[in-house]
């Protein structure tokens, strides 16, 4: 692909549609992953590719949820490490939480793929100066992040075949979980288990929007950044949360930008 | 990819989307295809999945303005001729226009193996009985429809490098050309060259769709088998067309749709 200036108005968008192509040959993504983070492009456009007043309440209600939880995990698919992956082992230091490498479409080599990207993006975290607010050694906190994955151990109850495995550690005996870009099917299942799920989504449409706990309609590595702001502030109230609001919110937002023109 | 069923009610969208991802597993697309593809699944599901009243006028005149031409030519990308080629191999026929293979990332490869599965289709065509209206030998006139782009000996004013390429016989001396999922570039140049220029593109904030003399906001192979039909009755007047309503009447369309929810 080509270079892209710097002052390109959608050189976020641009690289991160780079990153997904990179990584599709490397043969770490599904072979329907880049239609999916396409859809995503075309959503985050209509939201004017920036995070909403609205997703921005979301994220910090999911900070303080999976700060209240006892076990909280991060689960992640392909385009989520690839995209997002450095934010998400930040996120998961300062929470002390596993990340659990989780597929729909799962194949041994795509989940050791992840695995090793996930290492080599904790080796490039453990090396900065921990951020503002974090109390301790960043290094060792960092180094002390649990990649589950390799070794599924347990079935998510109500789901068939390979998409239903997982680790009896992380999302097995999680109260709550962070599953960004999640298959609606699974995101249900976790539901009905009683675990409280957190979506982040492009698409307010979606069976996963819909069914979460608390859907984040943002971008990614967007909405991890702020994440990781949200969690260093530490605990506070929990909400009683309205999600079809905040689906609303992010409808509303794409009406008005569908036309303004 | 997992088997749809019949009653599945995005049945047409999953399986363009598997025609897709086949292709280009096949190296017959270009590595960002699959996203573009994606971008335009979601502005489709904004609309519907469904031709739009004004999208089937714009279709009318493109067929009255096609009819009208001296040498109008169909130029087809990767995506376009796996989603639709039969349907415009059998407009070709119709119209007694060739069909050009023009790609943005132009390989001598993809362009000959776009060549090839386009022979495939022609071959499957012309074994049909003609459509409904159509006067003269089916099987014969499908065979002289041309196929260009393997040698190209023109380059479209104004662009640079080998997206430029095209054939002097094919888009370099037409007057009318119908671009459906077309670069924005390409399409501007192509205007200021002075031909007439309709495109098919399920995102109405395009370049290429702002820029078109005429742009139907529709799925290709949906805009394909309607645009046949219209061929098919013949000469009628070309009207005054107002493109940026045309424009609004498909934003308006998904503004409603997602206001719905």
């Amino acid at each position: 692909m080509v270079d892209i200036p710097d002052a390109h108005p959608r050189k976020d968008s641009l690289l991160a549609r780079k990153k997904i192509v990179e990584a599709s040959t490397d043969g770490l993504l599904a072979a329907s992953a880049m239609i999916a983070h396409g859809r995503g492009e075309a959503f985050d456009y209509l939201l004017g590719e920036k995070t909403t007043d609205s997703a921005r309440l979301a994220i910090r209600e999911v900070a303080a949820r999976l700060l209240d939880s006892d076990n909280p995990v991060i689960s992640v698919n392909g385009n989520t490490v690839v995209l997002a992956g450095k934010e998400l082992v930040r996120v998961a230091t300062v929470l002390s939480c596993p990340i659990e490498v989780n597929l729909y479409y799962r194949t041994p080599e795509r989940v050791s793929g992840l695995l090793a990207l996930l290492e080599k993006q904790r080796h490039i975290v453990s090396k900065e100066s921990g951020p503002e607010g974090f109390d301790g050694d960043w290094g060792k906190a960092v180094g002390e992040v649990g990649f589950l994955g390799e070794d599924p151990d347990y079935r998510i109850e109500g789901l068939e075949g390979p998409r239903s495995l997982c680790t009896e550690v992380g999302i097995g005996s999680a109260d709550s979980i962070l599953v960004p870009l999640e298959d609606g099917d699974r995101c249900q299942a976790l539901v009905r288990l009683g675990k409280e799920v957190f979506v982040v989504d492009l698409n307010p449409l979606s069976r996963s929007s819909v069914g979460a706990t608390v859907t984040i309609v943002d971008e990614i590595s967007r909405a991890s950044k702020l994440l990781l702001k949200e969690t260093l502030r530490g605990s506070r109230q929990i909400a009683d949360w309205d999600n079809s609001q905040a689906l609303k919110d992010a409808l509303s937002c794409m009406a008005n930008s569908v036309r303004r023109n």
